[in-house]
């Protein structure tokens, strides 16, 4: 398998997302979805979807500004799209962005067909597509939040799961089991790279493992399926999980899915033993790890808590020349 | 004096300004410049501007929609500045194209940016100018408010001296006497036909004379002047007025402007008596009269309440080759 121009598919939401698609951008993709998680219900998209029936916008707009170009007229639009309001009312905190796909998708009646419009505008380098045409809620059985850490609760909300001060277990959709976004379906089976994560590991990465059609589609692709661990824990929801942890969950939410890489930065695994756990856990989802340098250094030589997109755009070309 | 493609500089507000930039993309402008009230307190725009500082977006909006060309991505543009968000939140009522007109004249720190921004996307026919660089508040003198009809009432806010149950005597700018925005002298000064109106007399129309640059630059300039009168009173503020009083008060708000010419839908005056009567007011501005049939009728062939954009274009046409 080698591909001079890939096809990329990227799965995951929010700051993660971001770096993904600006990797993919960078090793000269043909061209890129991004599959985007549609259960955030917290600050601007939290207050736009409870007051109008929708999917919540703000991971599909981070998408988007990560997909504009960089000519000047990119570079606006990205801009544009993350401009926060300022002032002390109503508009304050709201992403200008949010604001154009929610109401051009109230206009058009079609969040895809809106996505679409402004991704034409921006001169995008992809498409962007909810994972699910409708709006999810995320529920986790949490543990540690009463005296007795063997009861579980159960916590509902992606800001809430996210920022939980207990152990998240288990997560689940509601509604349960919905339908994916055919474009979702086809873009998993049509690419030549698929990338799951990083990013907020049971709020972001693991709710589009329990969309059946996904993992179907997961299953049925020809294209290498990467999953891109994150460089620490998230504090909150995954805090304290080991590197390891990360993978056991992820194969746990979707015991059928096969993947084919699991990317992890050469920091994060302390020892030759950490490595080999790792490479041990991976088995579970038929995979191997490939230890790579991924992350992002500042300017000042102190390394920063993200991907870089630079180096993982390498690692992705190397992926597709079948190396 | 004869131009094949002539450049316009529209003043008003409102629907009627609409209207008068359709008519002015119809005659085959060359350029037009729309120079756009500032005052609105009301609405979308009220509620912006009572939580950010900055110029009322909505006749901005308004103007931009106008300009808009009717290509397919024009036309997708039209819908998404005039897209008004339903629900029952905060964000119900906004116009879309208010939101982004405020946000991306917060990022820019630039009213007049973020419009050229707006206009270069919408691939407009024109450029669209606040009249004054910051936003202004109209308070007007209103007889009949009181049992003694002699009392003069201060009636403050466009909305409430719009929608006043008194009759409007005159009106004044707050703060008095504000600085022009240069690019909206300029756009006089290089037009080769200036319109007024119509619209709203007191809130949309006479405000614009209210500022002393912009009456300076109506008499500097060498383009034809002309003045569009309103089709039938507005409720409220002109409730009950004249055609022949509309240009007695238009007068005495700007003794000092020299006008070219007054276009007068020719069903206004029902009488030879009332035609001549409105040439002698005229007479004030030093402006002709001109009758043409200007009015849209409806398909069921039953006079409308607007122009209608083609006559206007016809009678711009005939104003351009000086006839």
């Amino acid at each position: 398998m080698s591909f001079a121009r890939p096809t990329f598919t990227c799965l995951g939401g929010g700051h993660g997302l971001y770096q993904t698609l600006t990797a993919a951008r960078a090793a000269g993709a043909e061209d890129i979805s991004a599959v985007v998680t549609v259960a955030d219900d917290g600050g601007s998209s939290g207050r736009l979807r409870r007051e109008i029936d929708l999917v919540p916008p703000g991971d599909l707009r981070m998408a988007l500004a990560a997909l504009t170009d960089d000519s000047v007229n990119g570079t606006v639009w990205r801009d544009t799209l993350q401009h926060r309001f300022g002032g002390h009312g109503a508009m304050a905190g709201h992403a200008l962005g949010n604001l154009i796909i929610a109401g051009l998708a109230e206009r058009l009646g079609d969040t895809q067909a809106a996505l679409d419009q402004v991704a034409e505008w921006t001169g995008s380098a992809g498409r962007v597509i909810p994972v699910c045409p409708q709006p999810l809620d995320i529920e986790a059985d949490v543990a540690g939040l009463d005296d007795d850490p063997r009861v579980l609760r159960s916590v509902r909300g992606q800001v809430a799961v996210a920022t939980t001060p207990g152990e998240v277990r288990r997560v689940r959709l509601t509604p349960a089991r919905p339908a994916a976004s055919r474009d979702a379906v086809q873009a998993i089976l049509d690419a030549d790279i698929v990338t799951i994560g990083p990013g907020s590991w049971f709020s972001s990465v693991i709710p589009h493992l329990l969309v059946p059609e996904i993992t179907d589609a997961l299953n049925q692709t020809d294209a290498k399926v990467v999953v891109i661990l994150n460089l620490s824990p998230e504090a909150g929801e995954t805090h304290g999980f080991t590197t390891e942890r990360h993978i056991h969950v992820f194969a746990q939410h979707a015991p059928a899915l096969r993947v084919d890489t699991i990317l992890v930065d050469n920091t994060v695994p302390a020892t030759q033993g950490e490595r080999e756990n790792l490479r041990h856990a991976a088995e579970q989802l038929g995979a191997e790890v490939e230890f790579r340098s991924l992350r992002e250094m500042g300017e000042d030589g102190v390394a920063l808590n993200r991907h870089d997109p630079l180096k993982l755009a390498a690692a992705f070309k190397d992926l597709a020349q079948g190396e």
